[in-house]
């Protein structure tokens, strides 16, 4: 039988017009009327919330402390390191005055007040962060350096979609400075793995972990490393970054420190980062037709309780024994945090409530009337499971205290259930098994429906070598990802070049 | 005798130096490079993460949701409000381009990249948070609507000072949209209320909470309430403000809902602010010649250990002491949240240590050396008893359990002791006696130091009137603060104009 789900538009039907419903019927976000930015609605920024709160532990725990560096950078600092700014000159939005005025009854920028160095809104803040390390840091005593912001920043993109990719959006961005190149390097890989965990364990967005081809570095940095998860239409996201900057930076803004031997060196700095396009991931790795499924560490509300309202006299009570329900369930551990049970009151038809918390994958929904109140039961609907065999909703009558004692068992369960169902996906699709290039095209020829990644051999080429098999895979709509780093070592040759294989890297689609 | 205290200006000597002296010293914040923008140092950020996180849980407490809305606000947008353009108009950040581009080995603006609309960054949202209200609300049945978000806001100010006026702060903006009037008025005092309990039980800032005159309302405003702080030099500061924005938002942004008789009808908005302005407000209400103190709960590190370590075999039987001491003291529980101990393990002299955690205010310093590991001791300072009568540091030895037990406590009774002495200060500096204006003038004139305000009678006028008691106050360097919510009643004659008194209302010199 077919069901009738609650998205108008389905993932096999359209990818892309999937997407935007779900943000929409999730009350993810909407836009703003301003160009390239978004609203983002609060069950979106309540996830977000709950996503800064659990990787802000994680970066706090690692040794980090946050700070807050100024919105504006002026345009002078962007001239000192070139290589970067090239890679950012191209869209950036740029403060050039200072006041506005009224003139025939209309509002306009005051000439007289444009600024004597215009202003750019950071795109990322490395050269601004890096002038504040140059006056914190003199001695060896002041190393490590370890500090995080959680910031707006602002890249003016022509093409944006709701989370992936918007002209402002909201991360963290993790700076440190070092002594030596080692502990920076280490220090990478440090956050390239608490971000990992992150994703996997909060997310439950299993990811590949690996560093990016140089051609895909961060603009000044000596090595970029990436987590890159898998979306339902096999192509892939880049969720978060972490970038060796070596010395680069603290050339450009002369980020010295005197040694134990009192010499001077440049010091060796790292950044990295997560934006709110971990949402989108998150998205389009859980959301199935009926809308979003958010995993239950993430989720701002875990349990939502609905009472069946009917303008009757017996309303008070379905409300009194929804109330302490809530309250029942509130105070229960879920996931090593109390559990988040959200009692929804408003007075609109139940099963419209119902699926209005469906479409937004609240991970549990607990529906109350008269009858489970008499009954002492509650019909609890699992939103990772919401169909049984015969494609009915699958609503289970129970005795509510047997669901309050396997209310956090259940969460738990889900949480992983997300994460396994991800990873198998993942799993299946990937192929190692291409060794040649034609091949390779075969599997993503126009028309074919391979939904994954390659994991190919190459001889890792540079410059020019490595912009002629960029413009290959261009020509496939295809990039390079990242070489794993868990990846078995290269044995053949490359796919590419047809030299030697050093390492092996993996090839698709992406957003 | 005389103290040789931490910092090289006193309060007495020089308040503005002091204040200067105590934000770079107890690493609060520095000066950015960047024109009126400041860079908030770890110390200084963890405040502002503690008060987030006490307000945070206030505002939603309270029913509101926390969401994200655009950095940038169209032009056009700030044209539908005369008003509230009027107000913000003349100090605004525009940007008018999208790209730089090379040339010439510089970087410059590119004059192709010009917006057709320039972009405001945002002074305050309230036009762009309307826009979504007009989306949002259509029916009664979408009432309330109770909106909150953190963000960063700039205002292009001329003469900044580091947290009480910077072009860039980082804010909470509350926006809520209610059927009806009376329901707006009520939560306009509400949000004021939970500012009040705010300031006065987690920054331990006393305050009065009252509604300011015509002339100080918010651009657009009904009613703008505020609390106002009374700072040791007797200045106020507005620390916080409450709108009762009536329908002007409503009509300028078209928020219109159907009422449950199927009528359309105009909703009623109100917005609230609080911004890192608290911060300024809390050095100047607690710091001390020799440094800040910080309340303990907003306290990123309640209690700091400080290992004395001599490079020597038994730093690390001192260290192991230490480490076990803060975990220990971190599962004790203090002010309602799990004890958050500090042990400062950095490979500096212990007694700069010892100076640095004063100079930034920890409520607690416990220093630990070989004797006190032997004697199972520690030694004991208080922030807020820093000197004991002979004049000398007042370090108290005492066995290590006793301290761990009293610790809580010691605590609960440093931030009861911090609001305590704020109160007396406020209470004993503000006069109610002066019912002539000559006598004001007196009280305020040139060379008399008379530190607070005065609470005196007045008819409330209006326009121009009221116009020509503000230019009276200027020509003294006085304000009108805010007509106290608890006065007493009026029963005389305005001071200002010799009619009958309506309120009282209070008058001083403020930031």
């Amino acid at each position: 039988m077919s069901i009738k789900h609650a998205l108008s538009v389905t993932r096999e039907q359209d990818f892309a017009a999937w997407y935007q419903a779900v943000v929409s019927e999730a009350d993810m976000a909407e836009d703003s009327g301003v160009r390239g930015c978004m609203v983002i609605r609060p069950w979106g920024y309540g996830i977000w919330e709950r996503m800064q709160r659990l990787l802000d532990d994680r970066i706090k725990a690692t040794g980090h402390d946050n700070c807050y560096f100024p919105l504006f950078i002026p345009l002078s600092y962007f001239e000192k390191e070139a290589e970067h700014v090239e890679g950012f000159a191209k869209e950036m939005a740029v403060v050039t005055h200072h006041r506005l005025k009224a003139e025939g009854g209309r509002l306009v920028v005051d000439p007289d007040a444009k600024l004597e160095e215009p202003l750019v809104v950071r795109p990322t803040s490395e050269t601004v962060i890096g002038a504040a390390f140059s006056r914190w840091v003199q001695s060896w005593r002041d190393l490590p350096v370890l500090i995080n912001q959680w910031a707006n920043v602002v890249r003016w993109e022509m093409r944006t979609r709701m989370f992936l990719r918007t002209a402002e959006f909201l991360w963290q961005e993790g700076h440190t400075v070092h002594a030596n190149e080692a502990e920076a390097r280490e220090h990478t890989l440090r956050m390239l793995e608490v971000y990992r965990e992150f994703a996997e364990s909060c997310v439950a967005m299993p990811v590949i972990a690996g560093e990016k081809p140089e051609n895909e570095r961060f603009p000044g940095a000596v090595a970029t490393y990436s987590i890159e998860a898998m979306m339902q239409d096999g192509k892939a996201l880049q969720a978060g970054t972490s970038h060796f900057l070596g010395t680069t930076f603290s050339t450009a803004q002369n980020i010295r420190f005197q040694n134990a031997e009192g010499q001077l060196e440049l010091a060796q700095t790292t950044s990295w980062g997560v934006s709110t396009r971990m949402i989108g991931g998150m998205i389009m790795v859980h959301g199935d037709d009926d809308g979003l499924r958010v995993p239950p560490r993430l989720a701002p509300s875990q349990v939502v309780i609905v009472p069946m309202l009917r303008d009757t006299p017996e309303d008070a009570e379905v409300m009194a024994y929804a109330r302490s329900l809530a309250a029942e369930l509130g105070a229960q551990v879920a996931l090593g945090e109390p559990m988040r049970a959200h009692l929804d009151g408003k007075a609109i038809k139940a099963s419209n409530k119902r699926w209005s918390w469906v479409k937004k994958g609240a991970p549990v929904i607990v529906e109350v009337g008269p009858r489970d109140v008499a009954a002492g039961n509650v019909s609890v609907i699992r939103r990772d499971r919401l169909y049984n065999e015969a494609g009915k909703l699958a609503s289970s009558i129970e005795p509510r205290g047997d669901f309050v004692a396997r209310a956090s068992g259940l969460l738990e369960e889900i949480q992983a259930g997300l994460f396994a169902e991800a990873k198998a996906r993942l799993d299946g699709s990937i192929r190692r098994d291409v060794t040649d290039f034609a091949d390779l095209e075969r599997v993503f020829a126009e028309g074919v429906k391979f939904p994954g990644w390659l994991e190919v051999e190459w001889s890792k080429p540079s410059g020019a070598e490595l912009d002629a098999v960029d413009q290959r895979l261009k020509a496939l709509k295809l990039t390079l990802r990242n070489a794993p780093n868990d990846a078995a070592p290269a044995a053949g040759t490359c796919i590419f070049t047809g030299r030697p294989a050093v390492e092996r890297v993996l090839v698709g689609r992406s957003y």
